[in-house]
């Protein structure tokens, strides 16, 4: 059986790992917590820091494929590694790009990806210079996850918010909506992409509220998208599953935001909504099979399970017998011991016929389950 | 988080595994091959017989709730546990009704469930007694699994052939179609029925070809299913998911011939084809749930993928590439590290708009792919 190590051991993992025992592969995981969500479901467990060369490197040995399910790793070491001949997908050089987010924003300049209008920051006072991009988004290189190191700059009053720190300062998008396609790409070099979505947000948190699929966007829009996508995949030269996130403005254009070189939150809903889900497009991948088959059976909408505010603690998961009740909802829970405000600690994807109904189900759910302690 | 048993480690645990880590639960297995398909997908392996009283006692006792993926269990040390509190799904009392086909076959008789007409024998010398039941089929009452132990005795020169054990000896069906229905019954006795399904059989192996759902019935045919299910569930008496398996006669009457009281192979479609699978079903009546949805999404076909005869070793799975670009193919692999003349490997489900569309991509699978060594 084909040996592959994973690095990094949270939810994406766990998920990657249920897909796995579908097929004849045997799994390894680095994680630095022992009872991390994906710890209990792989062959093998590794106690260590996916950020350490050493560690990595002596992972990777044992391994014939290496993936991630988080940017933060140790490139140097998959770097290494793939010298001695071991598969890393994706390649670390795609790795190294997208990791810091001035060098990802610099080669979607390069490769001629539209991206909004932007400058490089290294210092507040840069900052300063560039005035003329207001309203804008300031983000910085490295180190920022989840929301955190991103700041939306209005107005001048605002510019004291700025990162002092490597950033990418960008005109803001006027945005119509944001979407996220995933596209997948073999060791041939064969490209096939799942059906855009839409992430719907709650207007005064700037949290994800819930994802339709298909998104509600234009043929035009639509081809465009597919454009882009296709023309961003070749770019990375590299094999693996890509999570793109886009921004559509006002006048129907298209802008990359940002792309994640791994399974993804946005991609969730294809585990029962779709013909292969993301994490068997990943094995498929992997495993050097043919792609699978990225079609909705039905439209979907994706739901965030996150752990309230005000709760700390050991999770109860309240109102979950009115889901369970629903006949088109599918739970799934990240196992993770204690939930705290924000932290991700399941989702809820729900089959319907229509928006319509997909949004009523959306609220419906929203309503109900809350994740308290 | 509860804690949950199951004795045995084969596929059947591996699947139920690969759906608990969509809940809120620690698992347990017991098996006495440490590199068993479900070893590796659990929170806390244990090796061990799950045929000896001590043993299961001992591993009854860390957990809250115990379940089965095999009858060849030790009923005593599952009483014994129950006594003591745990939940046992199903009840031993049930495991022992069910484990010895004389009891199972008097249990029917005794709650009027319809089944074939049949005299209890101790020795080859009792059956030549009762040649008025002839055709007939010999069944041992412990001891057989997966066609072992079941004898057909098409006329007296094959009497020599009879068990000389404790053993049902009845009445063959004059068959029209093999039926399998799954139900289940929450601990609140409250009872959920999937769609039946239809098994279709090689005529000169005696072995599954494929199954189909839905089965191709009458209404009338349909009811009556329902209607013995429905009785038998509510016998048992005992929370839990049962496979049975029902024969219909040429005159449209409906026999049972076995159940068995926990997940089963005639169920594995439902992972794709189904909303709730039967282990996400098993696991709601575990957890203490509502039940899931039973509905089909798309019409179904299950391939089981039997190791080939002439080849034992290292699997090698020829024709897998074919089956991967199969838009509406799903393949399980069991992980086992070698394979053998007619053993259970994996299987393959596709989805399907008819039966005819079904049978060519059933008939496609079993042409294309092999399990050789």
């Amino acid at each position: 059986m084909i040996k592959v190590g994973i690095l990094g051991g949270g939810q994406l993992g766990r998920m990657m790992l249920q897909e796995a025992a579908n097929y004849p592969v045997e799994t390894y995981i680095l994680e630095n917590d022992s009872q991390c969500p994906a710890a209990h479901l792989c062959h093998h467990f590794h106690l260590g820091d996916i950020r350490d060369y050493e560690t990595v490197m002596s992972f990777g040995e044992k391994v014939d494929v290496l993936t991630i399910e988080i940017e933060s790793v140790n490139v140097d070491a998959l770097e290494a590694l793939e010298k001695m001949g071991k598969k890393v997908i994706p390649h670390p050089s795609v790795l190294r790009t997208i990791k810091n987010k001035v060098f990802q924003k610099q080669f979607y300049s390069e490769q001629e990806i539209p991206t909004a209008s932007f400058v490089i920051t290294h210092s507040k006072e840069q900052v300063l210079q560039h005035k003329h991009l207001l309203p804008a988004v300031h983000k910085i290189g490295e180190g920022g996850y989840d929301g955190r190191g991103v700041q939306i700059i209005h107005t001048e009053e605002d510019l004291h918010l700025a990162f002092d720190a490597p950033s990418v300062f960008e005109k803001k998008v006027e945005l119509d909506k944001e979407i996220a396609v995933t596209v997948a790409v073999d060791q041939h070099g064969k490209i096939i992409m799942y059906p855009p979505v839409e992430m719907v947000f709650a207007p005064y948190l700037n949290l994800l509220d819930y994802q339709l699929c298909p998104a509600d966007i234009s043929n035009n829009v639509l081809w465009k998208l597919e454009a882009v996508t296709v023309k961003l995949a070749k770019a990375f030269n590299s094999p693996g599953l890509f999570a793109i996130e886009m921004l559509i403005d006002r006048n129907g254009d298209v802008w990359v935001n940002e792309t994640a070189p791994r399974v993804h939150n946005s991609g969730h809903h294809t585990i029962e909504a779709h013909y292969s889900s993301q994490y068997d497009m990943l094995w498929r991948i992997m495993l050097d099979y043919p792609l699978g088959n990225p079609d909705m059976l039905k439209p979907s909408v994706l739901i965030n399970l996150i752990g309230e505010q005000g709760f700390t603690g050991v999770p109860k998961y309240e109102g979950l017998p009115e889901i369970l009740q629903m006949p088109e909802a599918y739970v799934h829970f990240y196992g993770k011991e204690t939930t705290k405000p924000g932290r991700k600690m399941g989702h809820v994807t729900v089959l319907g016929t229509d928006r319509i109904d997909l949004i009523r189900k959306a609220k419906f759910v929203k309503d109900k389950l809350k994740v308290k302690a």
